[in-house]
């Protein structure tokens, strides 16, 4: 119970780092081909990719879910899961946009790469669970056999989102701090680098409560 | 058992691309206050911090450890993790020596604010491993009772030194190539994102054995 009050605590400050860095340090959240366009990445990606798929993975944890019938539990669950794939695929098309507007190559690095990867994996993951879990032609045995598959992949899968999330700010505080640089510790790279801490603490207890 | 030939090949080809990447793209490795004893950094990491703690983790798994006795087993575990943490040490030296001899300042990196204290917090999960599991004063019930704890932050600290490795491998390839930078996708820039994507197998190999 204190691990779960800390983990939405920590998620929601995270949130709001991530809307203060892009409206008060950087150019805003527009969608213009610009910036300002980038900025919709990060800010979907801490809100959806991992926060609210954060409390998807913690739903079936939640004192007051348990009031709730299993199928209600499994569409709040299977719900905020969609969602958090939305806003990742929206997050993706900002990038892309970005970068094709600036003339920036697509998918040179290894954070693209990951990134990329894990998205298409979460899909993947979205789709099966509904198969396996929601639709009610799956034989029980079945659901009971690819259980622990869907439990590793989904812990693994939020755990790599947050790995690539801490690239991209890596990243993002390399190439956009100029005068003065990263190097140099200018009050946005303090202020980012405590976003990073928070997201690996709302990681590790959101793995710490989907462990118990 | 699959998985466990899965892991040590990955691991083993890993090595062999660290090597190859500051050997053969690189400066190559000395002590020598420059770039050749940075390069020691991401060597040390990823052969010791690495591959030898994933190895230390499912030493318990392995059948050839079968036919030790428990207490073999402890030592075998402990001492691969004490090798990993003293080369994890080493090459925490080499960085900030490098820093210091190039007058680039210390800590301001999220890479190194992580990487930092996931040094430090394996290092106490190391002597609270040895006081609590090696030395024979604890009480059994102390030790039950410490072991979901020691194997969730063993498991989360492993993550984490992954993670870490690749926001270093990020900020490397970035500092590293120009003229072609890393937008144009060198072939250095290919070979040390597959380097990131092996260590990302390797992690997903040893924390499946380490939860069937
Ligand atoms: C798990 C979450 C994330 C995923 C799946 C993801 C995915 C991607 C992908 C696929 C690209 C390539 C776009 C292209 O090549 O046109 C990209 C680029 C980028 N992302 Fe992310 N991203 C994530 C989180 C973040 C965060 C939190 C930041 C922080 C600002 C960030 C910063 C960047 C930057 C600076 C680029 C451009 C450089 C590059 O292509 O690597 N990303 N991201
Ligand atoms: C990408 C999307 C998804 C991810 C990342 C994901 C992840 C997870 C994780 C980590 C757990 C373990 C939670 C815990 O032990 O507390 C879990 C459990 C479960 N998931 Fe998903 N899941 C996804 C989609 C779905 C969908 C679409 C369904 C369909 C309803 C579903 C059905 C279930 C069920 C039935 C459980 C077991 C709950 C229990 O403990 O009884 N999942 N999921
Ligand atoms: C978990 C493993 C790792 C840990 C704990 C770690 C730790 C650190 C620390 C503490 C620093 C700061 C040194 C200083 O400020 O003087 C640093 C710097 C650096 N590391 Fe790592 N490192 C790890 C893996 C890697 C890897 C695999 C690379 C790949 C080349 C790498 C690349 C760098 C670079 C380029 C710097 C200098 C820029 C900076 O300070 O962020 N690191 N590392
Ligand atoms: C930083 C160093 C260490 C890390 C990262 C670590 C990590 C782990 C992990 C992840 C496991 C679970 C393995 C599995 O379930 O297969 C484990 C089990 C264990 N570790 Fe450690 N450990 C460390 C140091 C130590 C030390 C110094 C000792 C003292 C002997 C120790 C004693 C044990 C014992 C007794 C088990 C239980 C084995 C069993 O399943 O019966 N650990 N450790
Ligand atoms: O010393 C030990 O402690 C644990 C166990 O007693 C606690 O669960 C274990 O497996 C040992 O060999």
């Amino acid at each position: 119970l204190f691990a779960l009050s800390g983990a939405a605590a920590v998620g929601f400050v995270a949130v709001i780092f991530v809307l203060r860095w892009v409206l008060h340090f950087k150019e805003g959240l527009a969608w213009d081909g610009g910036l300002a366009e980038f900025n919709w990445h990060p800010v979907l990606i801490v809100t959806g990719f991992i926060f609210l798929q954060g409390i998807a993975i913690i739903v079936y944890r939640l004192p007051w879910t348990w009031r709730c019938s299993k199928l209600v539990m499994k569409f709040i669950h299977a719900g905020l899961n969609l969602t958090a794939f939305i806003l990742a695929i929206i997050s993706m098309v900002a990038v892309f946009d970005f970068h094709n507007a600036a003339k920036i190559p697509n998918m040179y690095s290894l954070h693209s790469w990951l990134g990329l990867t894990a998205v298409i994996l979460y899909g993947l993951q979205l789709v099966l669970g509904i198969g396996l879990y929601l639709i009610p032609v799956t034989p029980v045995s079945w659901r009971a056999a690819f259980m622990p598959i869907h439990v590793y992949s989904g812990l693994f899968l939020f755990t790599s989102v947050i790995a690539v999330a801490l690239m991209g700010i890596t990243e993002k505080l390399i190439f956009g701090l100029s005068n003065p640089k990263y190097k140099d510790s200018p009050p946005e790279a303090i202020f980012v680098n405590v976003l990073g801490v928070l997201l690996v603490v709302f990681g590790a207890l959101i793995l710490w409560i989907a462990t118990r």
